[in-house]
């Protein structure tokens, strides 16, 4: 059996921000960034909690970083030891993500002799508003130690600060850090206690942005020092319960309670790939990332482009959500995916007002959710390279698409649950609206017969302000199909005029078909732009940041596309195309194709599998599995950081792994295996729910089995 | 009287691009650029030829340049003397434009003494191809000196080189040299003869490129020598004959001839205005220019945007023509109004092209039009002047309103003239396909009733891609309902269909009525674009070359415009609304119109005289009589020179003197005149033609009266 173990064996300052995002560790409440406990916010530290937002003046709103009560660092007789600055001699990050716990080991040279620096840490997956940590020190000389240890809260931010009050202080063995933020008045308090397993002197200290304790012993030569650290993080927007009083609480109680709730986790979703550890390293640590960021026992909050590893895209909730990720959960914890629609349906207000915005009917879901719905993209999302003006975008009114996402991540999960009763708790509204927005989008020529969407930015976006994207159009006849199918199936009065309008629009919208050489054309005139491929485009840059996308980016006026477009339609609606059709636009379109966004690959891999292309499909699905592990991702949109982690890529992996090569489909309510899977793999073998029940589903050369557990 | 005289006493070397554009001589078939006889093409001399175009390589194609005639300089006791390169102790600089005719003096000092140098030119108002030139040379101390004349072929071009093949030499006393263009084979050829009225030796020399005379004499101390050059000009596309041999011409029998011609035209085109000399001398001015460009003997030419001071907007012809123009020649030429007209009506294949090419139907007129209604206008126009690369602009593809333009100028010229036989001779056809154009570009949203047209670049070409531009959506209704009233007036079955099509378009389409402020919204969401006026604007200029419009220029964004748009479709319709309209509208756009078109001053004056404001007219009146006399017009679009006369900005101010001052309007097929002039003007008189008849119109500040001649 492999080790679910990602290690870093030297230290690079460069690879700071990266490591931020590959070591990440989260419980769905928080993440937390993997940064070095030494850090303070120069260096992307985070503790980033889910939903809460909060917008400082006229910047972009964003989530909100909890103060830090992981920060600690070491003095040795006076003299602090800390990385980045000092040189070590030997340094090594690890991240057991079968067990969800961060370590790292750092060994610096004194002038008495070497210093070794030791700690782990986890986001308690079972107390799920805790953090333990245990930092370990030792020497191999006598000298005078002193750990300094505190609550920083003095955050990083991108778009902050957002505390525009912080009290700090002390009471009977806890330490406390209140920020609160200046546009709800959330405040968020981290708490901690100590426990040293040695004879010490601690002195406490608070300024205005924390609060700290400062160690002081006598360290003999070879003898190991620990403290164990249990924080514990509240804002006043929870809507469930701390467990325990933390001065009660053990770090190896916490930590084998961790672990266990880890195990059951794994239990349902680890996937074993037999023939290929690479590939099941890197597909489990994607899984490893969706599990971290779950929201677990959080009401109706979904999760952000970015996850939480930090205000990336302002620690927004996109499609991916629906696209991407919901088919994990939607086979492994259900409630989970209830939870992500729950959201969208709590939500609805705000697409409506959205909507009403643009002079639209129904329900135009957010670019960039926030909470409430309301739209966290500004018109303005990208900073021009060479002026340094923000620049006029269009994801925020023109991408149509997202509500289409909507509904069909409900209806994925609708199907694989048959819990319809969803339908009675808000979705068949929000479905029945997003229907009414598809509708008023529709225009017709005088003299046409037929509906089109115009001045829309589809899936690619570096193409805006396009005529009868593919991908649009086929998503809006899929809301008015399945809006009609749920109201036939539930009829209703209130409906009559609204089915005659649905089947009309259905009727009637444009649907483009494959050309003479079996080529789906983008959108209107796509085919008359520069035939160029990536590669010359990319020549043609000025500066390595400047956005490709917009009216006059490198991409604009040329075939190529930032990630699927029309194969991400051609996925989604297999059974409208034949194989052919299929693989005529996989080979068109794939030389055209940037993998801009990490949302690209996985669309390719998926439908090369549906083509029976499972080489073809290997190196893409390994690059959305691999997102977070290599480094080298995109990390400007023009001037703007865009890094982070990838669960959009993370979920598509798994996506490829399960219905592309396993080939888990279904039929008449049944799950089937058709598996098509890379010649180097054996077998593989995993456990799905379907229905409320369990399946474990084997797969080796010969056969593939599917039996309910 | 006052003089019709344009003088510059000083020499400036920074002039000397202005100084070609507003001492421009012309007579329609070319006009010859105010530049000095010693220049070369850096200091953009040309002769430019209407009409004939080439296109060189992948560069824009534009207006062709003949070998320039003129070039003569001096050289005394061996040494040169021109300018700029030798500073002159004096220098004058002429236009008649009463008679037509440039001239200069410069005096330079040498080590000898002073020499001085006069010439006169003029481009032959009474023999269109020819040109006529006397060069003068006289010294206060005797010398040797040495005048060298020839013909340039090595011209100035923006987008050339034009000929790929020159051929230049002398035959029996006439020099010349042909260029042959390389797209098309046209040839240009200029020949000229000297006539000298002193003993000299005369050598001749041919290059590559040009052919000159090197006239060598003595000079004695205060005698003027004089050369006279005759110099004809021809081009292998010529649809008439020249008249007489070069040989047996005069320079002053020439000069006799073309100074009558001028005084016959002045006879009809002058205008008096009593009481203010700068106004009458600017209009007059304008005049001269529209006289100078005016298309007479030519065969179904147009006038292009800079008239014919050169290659600047690639020597196309605009909407200009139809909006701005038109109406002098109306009313003083009307078979020039028609030879404009019958352009359109030759190039209707051209405009239909266009209009296929976009999916659309009938006939979409150039943008840009060149010969056979080719567009010339490029996807590109404008350069980034951050990143150097050329920028997608929708000059091109969005500017609807160019096809109803013309219908408007075509139905201007048929009330005013009573030609309704131009219907039977393609105009007829060209209306129809014009609605049938218009027809196309309507949309109807789903559930709504009226028609639409979205994404078009409007007057104001600083906001692309907006939908229902209130000035685009009324001109298509004028067409649809010029259409409909042509068809009733003119029966036919063919046109059955198209008068159902065209009475429901012409109900249906959406013309945006005032708001509760009385302000019509130049397009949807126009007001929610940010408030600012037009210094906030220019203020954030990062580079003053950068452009405005396109998707992130500095004003894009914003409620400021580059010129009449409202106003002008306000102009245009003035009976639909009331004067209070109309001033509420006024007031509203001006402080936020850059008037960074010469189109745009005229529009606001106009209808500030509709309002009874004539002293609010009267600036903008005077900014548009006054376009090529002031220095400091708007001379680039991002790197693209525009520069040049401004013939719309001509015919704009002659609109207002006649249309708004004079209050000239027509009433049951009758002139009436009501007027409204500035309060210091005393009184104006003119000429008018209205429907084959000639009145004088003449006004004091107590009375008006119209006259038949």
């Amino acid at each position: 059996m492999i080790d679910f173990i990602l290690t870093e064996k030297e230290f690079d300052k460069n690879n700071i921000p990266w490591n931020g995002n590959r070591f990440l560790i989260g419980n769905g409440y928080f993440g937390i960034r993997g940064t070095l406990e030494e850090y303070t916010k120069e260096y992307m530290c985070a503790v980033n909690m889910a939903g809460i937002y909060d917008r400082a003046g006229d910047a972009w709103r964003e989530t909100v970083n909890a103060p830090n009560p992981l920060y600690t660092y070491i003095k040795v007789n006076g003299k602090k030891y800390a990385l980045p600055e000092n040189e070590p001699v030997s340094h090594i990050q690890m991240l057991d993500f079968e067990n969800g716990i961060h370590s790292r080991k750092t060994v610096w040279k004194t002038e008495n002799g070497e210093i070794t620096i030791k700690c782990e840490r986890f986001a308690s997956m079972s107390r799920r508003h805790l953090i333990a940590m245990k930092y370990t020190f030792s020497s191999d000389f006598e000298c005078d130690a002193e750990i300094i240890t505190g609550i920083d809260g003095d955050v990083w931010d991108i778009n902050g600060p957002h505390f525009v009050n912080m009290r700090t202080g002390y009471d009977d063995g806890v330490n406390y850090v209140t920020g609160v933020t200046g546009e709800k008045n959330i405040s968020v308090t981290v708490r901690d206690t100590i426990n040293a397993d040695f004879n010490a002197a601690v002195e406490s200290e608070n300024t205005e942005n924390g609060v700290y304790r400062h160690i002081f012993f006598k360290a003999e030569t070879g003898k190991e020092y620990s403290i164990e650290k249990i924080a514990e993080v509240t804002t006043s927007e929870d809507d469930f319960k701390t467990q325990g009083d933390i001065a009660d609480i053990t770090y190896y109680g916490l930590k084998a309670e961790h672990t266990a709730e880890w195990s059951r986790i794994w239990d349902v979703s680890k996937i074993t790939i037999d023939g290929d550890d690479e590939a099941m390293y890197a597909l489990n640590y994607s899984i490893y990332h969706l599990n971290c960021i779950a929201p677990r026992e959080l009401k109706g909050k979904s999760i952000a482009a970015r996850g939480l590893s930090g205000q990336v895209y302002k620690g927004a909730v996109f499609w991916d959500t629906e696209m991407f990720m919901i088919d994990y959960y939607i086979h492994t914890e259900p409630q989970i995916a209830k939870t992500l629609l729950q959201y969208r349906i709590d939500t609805l207000n705000g697409a409506r007002t959205k909507a009403e915005e643009y002079g639209l009917k129904g329900a135009y879901y957010a670019w960039e959710s926030q909470d409430g719905g309301y739209e966290g993209c500004s018109d303005y999302n990208v900073t021009d390279v060479f002026t340094k003006r923000p620049m006029r975008t269009h994801f925020r009114d023109k991408q149509y698409h997202v509500s289409a996402a909507i509904v069909y991540g409900l209806m994925k999960y609708i199907n694989a649950t048959g819990d319809y009763d969803i339908l009675n708790e808000g979705a068949m509204d929000m479905v029945v609206e997003c229907a009414r927005f598809y509708r008023s989008l529709l225009i017709k020529k005088a003299d046409e017969p037929y509906y089109e969407i115009h001045d829309v930015v589809g899936p690619d976006e570096y193409h805006e302000r396009v005529n009868n994207n593919a991908y649009t159009n086929r998503m809006a006849k899929f809301v008015f199909d399945t809006a009609l199918e749920l109201i036939e199936k539930y009829p209703s009065d209130e409906y009559d005029d609204l089915k005659i309008m649905l089947k009309d629009s259905s009727e009637k919208i444009f649907i483009r078909k494959p050309d003479e050489n079996g080529i789906i054309e983008q959108f209107d005139s796509y085919f008359k732009l520069e035939d160029v491929r990536v590669d010359e485009v990319r020549s043609r840059l000025i500066d390595p940041k400047e956005y490709w996308g917009g009216a006059y980016g490198v991409a604009a006026d040329t075939q190529v596309i930032k990630q699927a477009d029309v194969v991400a339609m051609l996925s989604m609606f297999k059974d409208d195309y034949t194989s052919e059709i299929m693989e005529k636009n996989l080979k068109y379109y794939e030389p055209r194709t940037e993998h801009g966004s990490s949302l690209s690959a996985c669309m390719y891999s998926l439908l090369s599998c549906y083509t029976n292309k499972p080489e073809t499909a290997y190196p893409m699905f390994m690059k959305s599995a691999k997102a977070d592990l290599i480094k080298g991702g995109k990390e400007w949109a023009g001037l703007v950081y865009i890094g982070g982690t990838h669960p959009a890529a993370a979920g598509g992996a798994w996506i490829v792994a399960v219905k592309g090569f396993a080939g888990i489909t279904e039929e008449d309510g049944k799950l089937i295996c058709k598996p098509n899977i890379p010649e180097k793999w054996q077998g593989m073998s995993f456990k799905l729910m379907y229905r409320n029940k369990l399946y474990a589903v084997r797969i080796d050369r010969e056969n593939a089995a599917i039996t309910e557990i």
